[in-house]
């Protein structure tokens, strides 16, 4: 097998704290324009209509951006819980994943693991919504890919390969970052190797995902810094 | 006219001293292979072979990476100077792209640069190999984007456009940062905001190129430095 040279990191809910960060802007915009909903059932409702839309676009005509996928499931969520939030509104909110808070060890870790190791981002965020989100979080990384570059999303396996391809990587040479299961399945699927960073409180205390079972060579960490002190020391 | 949001940076020439690195490496690779030459009269003429191999790859139905279209000039331009360095010093020297010097105003005119704008660059290197001259220069940007995106190469007006998109960005709110006249005026032509940066040592002392004449609202600048003294404070 030969060694790791390039890691690529998972964004939402891997690197940055989505729901915490949601929960925040919404109680705001909330506040401001004087609509009252029950703002943690949004927000989580939100985010699970995230894969079935984005299932959508992969096995539709045309690609769409994250904006505009998560500008239709908010005005769906919305409807759905009876909450009359006004476009602008609704804007700022979709806004809000370019300005979300890094989990604690975020930029301590990946600047640990960009020291011995070519690091990327591999997130189906746009490349223009990731470096928004990067400039705020002041993250740094060598190249912010997406999965824009293949014209389609995780996890189909060419967003996968076209990325390993761009750092002229073969896929058994990369390591896919993830706090999701799927994610790593897809990825290893194809060659790369899947490292699980345990998020607990990605949906709320005690609301983390567990590491998919059965992936040969799984590596487990309790965060990015453990992460750098297993791989870089 | 809307503001300027992001800076695009081009690399070799611009942020990079090509021809002293490149000097120092030929210099370095024929003394360890005993092999003499007249080392600058190889590396000029092999930068001067780039863009009409780039202009062949735009007009050949497949792209090429600029790994493989140094490869092929540098044997002709060796070959034409009865030079036998053999194919690992070649290799080397190809590969010495990824391990050019920057300019010494060059890190901390981006930073600062960066500061205020988001900055990009939009250079005929592919990806890969920018993340390795950026790993090995020490220098950020926002985001490395490639002519590669765009399958084609500069001065194609749909490589600027595609940068361009990929940042969200209207071309009239973004600029782009050259030492060469050529790149500007191909910016300009779809709405770039051209801005000059004088590297007179580029072809070695005293061997810069001017700024292009005729450009309306060209910016000349004594390079980063300077640059970031006029555009942030």
């Amino acid at each position: 097998m030969p060694d790791t040279r390039v890691l690529f990191f998972d964004v939402f809910g891997t690197l940055l704290d989505w729901r915490g960060s949601l929960l925040d802007e919404a109680a705001d915009v909330g506040s401001r324009m004087g609509v009252s909903a029950d703002w943690a059932a949004v927000v989580d409702d939100w985010r699970r209509a995230y894969q079935p839309a984005l299932d959508t676009v992969r096995g539709g005509p045309t690609w769409l951006d994250l904006d505009a996928v998560q500008r239709d499931t908010l005005a769906q969520v919305l409807h759905h819980h009876r909450v009359a939030l006004p476009a602008e509104g609704r804007e700022t909110l979709v806004r809000a994943w370019r300005r979300l808070r890094p989990w604690p060890d975020t930029r301590t870790g990946l600047d640990r693991l960009r020291a011995r190791f070519r690091t990327a981002t591999l997130s189906n965020g746009h490349i223009a919504l990731l470096v928004d989100l990067f400039r705020f979080a002041d993250l740094r990384v060598d190249a912010v890919l997406s999965a824009q570059l293949a014209g389609s999303y995780k996890p189909e396996p060419r967003v996968y390969l076209r990325c390993a391809e761009l750092l002229e990587c073969d896929p058994r040479e990369a390591a896919m970052v993830a706090a999701h299961g799927d994610d790593l399945v897809a990825a290893a699927r194809v060659g790369l190797r899947p490292i699980f960073v345990r998020r607990p409180e990605e949906w709320g205390p005690g609301g983390g995902g567990d590491p998919p079972t059965g992936l040969p060579g799984l590596v487990v960490a309790d965060g990015l810094e453990k992460l750098a002190d297993r791989l870089c020391d």
